[in-house]
């Protein structure tokens, strides 16, 4: 399959501008809002709705294209031959709903599993960072400067608050080596401060539609995207995953203890 | 003495419009970086500098009154009779040089002891959160809906990183039993998200600057402010303090171990 990834950048830039302006209009709304694996897992209406706009919208421009979505609107993709789209429509939910910013949607585009285009929207903030390693990275129409080679003791690190708490995998060890710890509850809003050089890493358990559009972004930026294990990312499966500069990875896998 | 509780905030809320013009003129420069109490205890040369005029400002146009300040340019306090200032020139200096966004300045007025008017600017978003239990509480001009009375399990909660992560205090019980854990990084920046209803509760603890403004309008907001013995709070002393919605904080103090 021949893809064109400027074309599929402007299609996802568009796409996410509509689902921003939506969403901002709907942030101040009351939300219906469910739980699913536990009561701090949240979906709302809005969710749901997003997702299915941004999958029909996929789907009627790209109609040989498979899509693995969170709402469960998807299609059941077992391989990444073609191009794949995956789609988180609100990434931080638990921010959408209590607090009305820092929140996120996201989309992934890869051709025969490799990365393609990422494009994210901090949906307050109104950025949209999106691109490639073809085309080049961007915040809305500016080019990305790309981040420092930042040591772990030189950055601040974001690490999933229940696995920071409990510390998993003696993640305190490397929170301890950094400059500080903040938690921002969004993948999407983090991806958007790693590529900016506000914080160097992320570490956190992550669907496929938390890390693709992400992940296309800041190997990008010349970071790394590691399973813990240093297992390659499998992008149909969920993963414990580290991405951050690529000196603070590497400090990083060395502290981390998987057994 | 008397005071003009409506004329003190106009003051600080123009002073502080002039802080954040020329700290965003600042944020992008090179930095002058110290440590002070351990190597993630930042000062800048733009910490000191802002103090400075802020102090001046301050004395030139309120000459009997004193001033407690962060960098040493202040005065010695030993009691709080009389109208006192408190000045944090930049909360969150980490996240001034690490991240370029995420910090605040704060004042704070107290006479004879009782709060009395505060002004935070959240820098980067420039917004001035301000006001008092006389006046009312405003963002910018604009008054603020006073933050509904949410239960721990319906909110976010931030707390200080350090504390968080060693479970001191047995806080991590308070965490689980709240929407999520959320980590800034600036008193600032989150008494702001306290006072719209982001978040529920902060845990830290704070000098008398971290703290005197945000408690003038987390009280003025009908919350509580109080220091995790349960003691009065001393506003010439760094203590342990909790601020939240008044069910939260009493859920708190009963989840808290002190000993």
């Amino acid at each position: 399959m021949t893809v064109d990834s400027r074309e599929i950048d402007k299609f996802l830039v568009e796409l996410l501008q509509n689902v921003g302006k939506s969403l901002r209009d709907d942030a101040l709304k009351k939300k219906s809002v469910d739980t699913k694996k536990n009561r701090n897992d949240l979906v709302t209406n809005f969710d749901k709705k997003t997702e299915r706009y941004v999958n029909s919208e996929l789907k009627r421009a790209f109609s040989e294209a498979t899509i693995v979505s969170e709402e469960g609107y998807g299609d059941l993709v077992t391989d990444m031959s073609g191009l794949v789209f995956f789609v988180d429509p609100i990434d931080g939910t638990m921010n959408f709903v209590k607090r009305g910013d820092d929140f996120a949607s996201m989309i992934g585009a890869y051709i025969d599993g490799k990365p393609l285009i990422g494009a994210i929207i901090d949906v307050m903030g109104n950025n949209i960072y999106h691109g490639g390693k073809e085309i080049g990275l961007f915040i809305n129409d500016e080019r990305i400067d790309i981040p420092r080679n930042l040591p772990l003791v030189e950055g601040l690190v974001d690490v999933s608050a229940p696995m920071a708490l409990a510390n998993k995998f003696n993640v305190q060890d490397v929170i301890k080596k950094s400059s500080g710890f903040r938690v921002y509850g969004s993948a999407g809003i983090i991806f958007g401060h790693l590529l900016t050089g506000k914080e160097v890493m992320y570490m956190s358990y992550l669907a496929p539609w938390d890390l693709a559009a992400g992940r296309v972004l800041c190997e990008a930026a010349g970071m790394s995207v590691v399973s813990i294990d240093d297992a390659p990312i499998n992008m149909l499966k969920s993963q414990v995953v580290i991405v951050g500069t690529q000196k603070v990875v590497s400090e990083a896998l060395t502290t981390v203890k998987t057994r």
